[in-house]
């Protein structure tokens, strides 16, 4: 079984190590809480909150995805080096340009060659 | 949450649209149960076992990817079309080329257009 | 052989129609002109100046790369109504957030379902 | 400009260094040279005949891609690893299962995390 790592909100854990695995690998989605029926909606995913990610050769951010409940409406790949390469951390970060017609349910989906799929919580969006 | 469906054995399920719902969905690894380490190891992944999936625009088989243990080895996307198009309906399938050092366990996961992320079993394979 | 179209300044075109088509299926990179070494640096991609693509499910822009010289840096792939479906029509647009560490030159290639690969100009980029 | 490498009939090239640079880099496409129209129809693209590829973190074939004229048909990404690894080299391979309903001009394209795009020859396919 493929597992799907989901995020846990690192002020409940105690140790440091796992705080910043947890939060360097958690996609979240910014965007507003509402958007306009037909308008262009920004919807920015970025890795990690306070922890930055490796840029590593073997050990990379190498897929972010943006799903509107169980439909996939985009995907970006990423090669190691985008973010300055080996030695180098980041948050690896994308802005995807949406056209909503009705209530979404945005979720991010990302994957790291070393520690798998990580997903994140699920950003409610009125459309009016 | 985006959710992942898993293979149910269709033989325990009596209604005959729930059958072909849940078996054109899922992938299936093909490979032999063993291989030799550093020997190039055929697996391939098809769609379905009885039933075949629609080639629609709005409604194709658009990624089969390959997993062993948590790494993703390869992945491929398809664009509607590739099984003849509107109205046509086909097993998708493809057919990786690895290799493996150690034992590995292998799941497909595949994506469609209108019903969202299935997975297969894991198939595990000894490498000697 | 597969074709790579390329941008022609529509101002140098009379045709009404074949200035639309050019506009709406290039790719145009955006971004400042220099950058500092080690800074996040903001690229975005756009679809089109003056045009606007469909994004219907048989004619859509299905993906934008970003490369630096010959180097593929990321990749976005798009599905049909990510911009608000059949009988819609947009600029499909991305941004990503990369690192450079010297001087580069962005090129951006799409992909639409209908009408092949294109590719921008070179943005050339100084980085201090 | 993205360059696009294409293949040279590596028996005119008297440099040694230079026939494993561009055989190893080049997809060929291997399939029947006719189809039955509906059928499933087998396409390998296979990198190099007689030279093999790094499968290197920083030197790999990430993409091999199937065109029919300018429409893409699909397309494989692979990590690397996928081919055994650091020090082992091979020849990426995939197998797609393709249904045609006309006459059809194949091409694939790769692309070598190091040495770019790469373009096959254009393989004829009568379908009948």
């Amino acid at each position: 079984m493929i597992k799907v790592n989901r995020y846990e909100d690192i002020n409940n854990i105690e140790n440091e190590a796992k705080k910043d695995y947890i939060d360097r690998h958690s996609p979240f989605v910014h965007c507003e809480k509402s958007a306009k029926a037909g308008d262009v909606f920004q919807v920015t995913v970025k890795m990690g909150e306070e922890y930055t990610h490796p840029d590593d050769l073997d050990h990379h951010i190498a897929t972010i995805a943006l799903y509107n409940g169980q439909t996939k409406l985009a995907e970006s790949n990423f090669f190691a080096g985008a973010l300055g390469g080996q030695g180098k951390k980041g948050h690896q970060t994308i802005t995807f340009n949406i056209v909503l017609e009705k209530n979404a349910k945005l979720t991010a989906q990302s994957y790291c060659t070393k520690h798998g799929l990580w997903e994140s919580g699920v950003i409610a969006v009125e459309v009016k």
